[in-house]
């Protein structure tokens, strides 16, 4: 190349193009936590590919799984046939996900993006319910195709549809009105009373925690309770696990301290393990309505994720992998909470569970100067919220204790920085 | 495992799998055109992944590149941020593909899928334009989501989305209603009758063959002729590669016989090379308005599949390679005619282009029993077409003589067996 | 009033306004097909309020037995309450209109305009069926409001909703394409292709005689083979006579030659017979399936106009009242054809049919030129068609052979005076 | 008639037919407050058409004035021509209403009925302001066409659309949820939040007191604060005071006392003063961008009720009718609140504003056998809410004393008989 990465993508791709904006660098080998860009630079990952990268780049067992998958002619690429690799990744889930918590959904593979998932969801919840409404809620994002996008609560986003979109409800998510208020009251009146204007949807669609929308996490006795209207109003539940799901929280399911089953389960992102593209939709039994071929795609048998899917599974084969997941969350919180503390110039509160954490600054432009000073500090981390309000910490799940310890170094400088850069000492004292 | 593969996936996967069915065997390895199942058993491929393995399965000067990659600790998944093998396939795509065509297409990377390509198409079209509508075609194929499925003429797939789909106008494909009737006469009127009801669209959105849609074939004159329509009105002409495209029609975009620049091409299926998730499109310089992250999805970044499309690339740096499929696929149509005309039983009509041609055979139920028994004889072959009347030839493009004449005896021998099972000897004579 | 009429109007009423810009003058009084301003200048009306006064302005039995009405203080609004006024409408509609003719509607009073009862034909059809889309026809017109709008190909009106119109398709109308296409061969290929993207409809909503859409009349084998095309595919036929019924075309139902029986007919206009405001839905009984209350509206029950709509039906008891429609109707037929022949350089056509006749002039602006001229000569006249193409005569049908002469006399010298102005007569010769 | 009127009715009318079933006899004369049956039987009137008979029936002046007209061979119907009886209503309400108020409205004639008002209102809207969307409130009634059901609350009125209802989202009317919570702080926070699924809509519209909905009256400083809001955040602000206005709740706009002025003011019902149909949409001078013609409709130019209409003006010239009314307003709440504190029995809770107010009752079922009670006693009455709760009494607003007195006798009777059917005394004992 005579031109350098950063020239050639500025000059081919289209302008929509927009974390290379933020992360001006051109990456070239990454491995667990640690990325290196094309001068050699090393970098420290605490975004994982916003939640797809939840066992770091390129673990070793999946990656060596892979390559001998690939030399030995493996089939790659199957649509919607049987495969050796597809079969073994759906008994080895079955056994090491489904059974122990007593789960027993059938497995679509919708095509292999979160976006596919949610559609197949939504569609499947009208089809069998003959309804055509979809109840989700303020900050939810679920992608960017028309019918995710049309539950997606995102104004920019939406208004890139070009066009009205329909056949949906927004109602207010946990806390979205004050902390006071039960929410979910406000949503029942909605269904109970026959002159609302809002009629029983086909079903609820619901991430526990909000990761687009600013590290929102939902109470487990709201989400309970949204479960508990489900199914007292005869109304499906879709849990988007998207994001959250597959121990970004702690959990397998981020749900399953809520204590629920929902009807129907999203999963994208991390399910492929090696972040290759994979999707599943999860249905309960019953529901499995679908006609043959009703819903398909090119590339919903995508085997290399099959190998490396099934390869990640057995991280959830370790009891204490779970466990594990739970006390860095409580190493990552303690820190956080030390930072509010410590800094009170940034106004900072705390959001998100789990590895899904951050700190909504009251600040305006404080969380991103902090992005921008970590990235001056070769450490990835992405900012989340309709105004780009809160920094949040997207380390890998298998991350160790001197990664994390070397993140929150970078981190607390970064905040230092921006203090200091956005003069927020003296403003601190003018209050 | 204690069962076998058939078995876990009748268990566990959801009822809308289609192919498995069809194709009741469990695949293990693959290479070139060539299939074997768990019993070693081989497979002559003339499917090839609906058009995803236009280059055959692992095919090893992508498959080298593609294990050194991972063996180097290569980034994997990036999302948008730059990597360097998203440079050089940006590169190479503009120094083989775009410029030797003068073509000067800014490159959006909209998620892995077709119907991710398809969808952030039709919102770029009408964000651009302040319009809404889009026309397609009667029996147009472009996608399982919400905006795509509303171009989609199939009326299976159009009601498993549960509500009505909107904001498009179906006008007839060429020959839709007779030979005689010039479809885009009729077209016009609508657009130059300002009571016609119909506005004048964001895009008209085209597939040059239709695959799923029944191998139909527009002529090259119809599709210029639809290029000057949208140039009269101001329309937006958004031609949707996906499956014709990546020289399945014998040139790389299946445009290029016409003579016509498309404002937007959807490209997918085929443009990994490798059967792995990617997709393009292709947007006219003066149409890149997006603003960044308007249309965003977590696999859009899917660098495993740069490589290895960076390693197609290499088969249009040979200028003979065009004129190789273009000579296989004379041939191919000189093996339908002749089977038209030595089984005059079959009904038989020829259709299509290129790699991408097969026969609609009146008799009802004919075409199944063909690809049934093909299969049987270890053929893979699929059937198209709204009633399954069309068998279908979708060989990989660098398929060598030999293997093409081994698919065309199989099938010979499968039109005999379908032929005498359906006693179609006697119908004939009785006509 | 210190300003006169015309001033007010224009201070105080909005822009919306339409016909008071063509006839800028203050009407006062009326009789028959006369009008007379605040001046006291008299007006022949080839208009009748749109086909709202076929038996013209202030009919005498009908003026009579309405204010004896209101002397007796007959109750004037009953919403949906029984009033004698209601049942001896229905009784006496039942009687001279639907027995004599086989047909066993049950009647809807749907509120008292033409957009009324189109939407609720519309939704009782989709009511029905379950089925969401209606099919419409090129340059129908059926109303104003979301439902009728929807189905009226008007592209001003249209954009006049501010948001996309949903859940209909516009079929071409007869001849709209050339006068030797088929436009039902290609309707029906939509429907009969599952995979033309146009799911059979609730309904098809039809106006044999397009009045503001150019005055277009289908002839009856069309609508003879729309009616079959309903029945063959299990489509409700809504015949919208709300402008070409009550005796317009020469039958009191303008089908009638056409020899079918609609499912839905939609009346108004001139069902209430003196220009008050009335509308019926006619609906087949086994279709009547409202829910009490279902639709609603607080002026369906007009009781002054049942009134005077129960005298009006009077006339329909003569059975030479449809001969001297017929009759008349042809004597307009005669006059427009010598006009097209001996004014050559205006090159108009024949439109409509009965009292629903007009010519189409080639020349641009030629009509509302003639118009223009018209209503300086105090004759009453209207444009019809998207461009304003046609000028069109729309006398009442029982007006008598003076008042045709004196009209016809008046609409030739409109036509040299326009030939004249437009300098036509040496565009011919360059011709 | 050899059958009675109601027979006839039975068998010819649609079933969609309501108000009859509750009022099962065929009246024939009314006056005043008064009505008669075909037996002679006289009928109290508290119900008024719904609220278009403000001034009772067949008010003397009014009849007068209107037989006048039709002697005189006044013009009946003239689209929207200009007419004398026009032009004198716009002057007379530009003086009597509009200018004293400080109102500067330009009057459109959208066509006779409320939802042809609503209509115009929300096409008006949308265009202006080039956004889609539509905020409404719960319980909101607004009409039963498409544009109008859509911001319409109930249920049962909505699935008769038979399509799912579009561009509008119904926000909590006040006190939808609790007393306690402020609804429009949920509403602001929508609209603030960019997440939160809803874009800043075109306009929002608003009954000050739901009729339809259960006579729910808002309070004046929550309509005043909806209206900031939609300054603050350039929202249109429509008064839809189909039902409420022209005296109703005892100014002639509802709004009146909120001290606001509204974008855009729906009118119909009493407007024509006589119970003829008439309508009016009255948009700020700015907002008036319609194209000549862009709404339109038949009957929007009705004289007879511009007649009736101008002489009904003649009642707010006199300042102290706005006082009469309120005092017998006064006197309608004195004896609700007295019958809620007697029959403690029956739940109740008073409801509403001025001439529409009602009791809601707790008890299941106890207002409909009211209303049922006060029929039999010769007193028409109507129930309202979702499960018909309320019993409201909607008198003449010009009745005298002497006429309320008996009403109010006859509604006291009622509600004991019902307590006795209902063996409500022993429920009320066990409580």
């Amino acid at each position: 190349m005579t031109k350098n990465g950063l020239e050639i993508i500025e000059e081919l791709e289209s302008c929509v193009r927009s974390y290379v904006r933020a992360f001006p660098t051109v990456f070239t080998k990454a491995r667990g936590y640690k990325m290196w860009d094309e001068d050699g630079k090393e970098y420290i990952d605490f975004f994982s590919g916003a939640g797809a990268l939840n066992y770091g780049h390129n673990e070793p067992n999946m990656k060596k799984k892979l390559v001998e998958y690939i030399l030995d002619d493996g089939i790659t690429h199957s649509l919607d046939m049987a495969s050796s690799a597809k079969a073994e990744f759906l008994e080895k889930f079955n056994e090491v996900i489904l059974k122990p918590r007593d789960l027993d959904y059938k497995v679509m593979f919708p095509g292999p993006t979160g976006t596919n998932t949610v559609e197949s969801a939504l569609k499947l919840a009208r089809k069998v319910t003959g309804r055509t409404e979809i109840i989700s809620f303020t900050n939810g994002f679920h992608g960017m195709t028309i019918g995710s996008l049309s539950v997606t609560g995102n104004s920019m986003k939406r208004s890139g549809a070009g066009i009205p979109l329909h056949n949906t409800v927004t109602m207010p998510y946990d806390n979205f009105v004050s902390d006071e208020l039960d929410t979910l009251e406000y949503l029942e009146r909605f269904l109970e009373d026959n002159g609302s204007g809002v009629s029983i949807p086909a079903a609820i669609i619901l991430e526990t925690v909000q990761g687009e929308g600013g590290i929102n996490a939902a109470r487990f006795e709201w989400i309970k309770k949204v479960d508990e209207i489900c199914k007292r109003w005869g109304i499906l539940l879709i849990i988007d696990d998207v994001q959250a799901g597959v121990g970004r929280t702690g959990t397998f399911f981020s749900f399953e301290p809520a204590g629920i089953k929902p009807d129907i389960v999203c999963l994208s992102k991390s399910i492929g393990g090696y972040g290759l593209p994979l999707a599943l939709t999860l249905i309960s039994p019953e529901l499995d309505q679908w006609k043959p071929g009703e819903h398909n795609g090119t590339f919903r048998g995508n085997n290399h994720a099959f190998v490396t899917a099934t390869e990640a599974l057995t991280y959830w084969e370790d009891p204490t992998f779970e466990k594990s997941i739970q006390d860095k969350s409580a190493t990552i919180t303690k820190f956080l909470e030390n930072m509010i503390e410590k800094y009170p110039e940034m106004k900072g509160h705390l959001k998100g569970r789990g590895f899904m954490q951050g700190i909504s600054s009251d600040v305006e432009g404080f969380s991103e100067k902090v992005a921008e000073e970590a990235f001056n500090r070769c450490l990835i981390m992405e900012t989340a919220g309709g105004h780009d309000q809160v920094f949040k910490l997207f380390p890998p799940i298998n991350i160790d204790e001197a990664g994390l310890e070397k993140g929150f170094e970078l981190i607390e400088e970064s905040i230092k920085e921006a203090i200091k850069q956005m003069n927020l000492e003296k403003d601190t004292v003018a209050n």
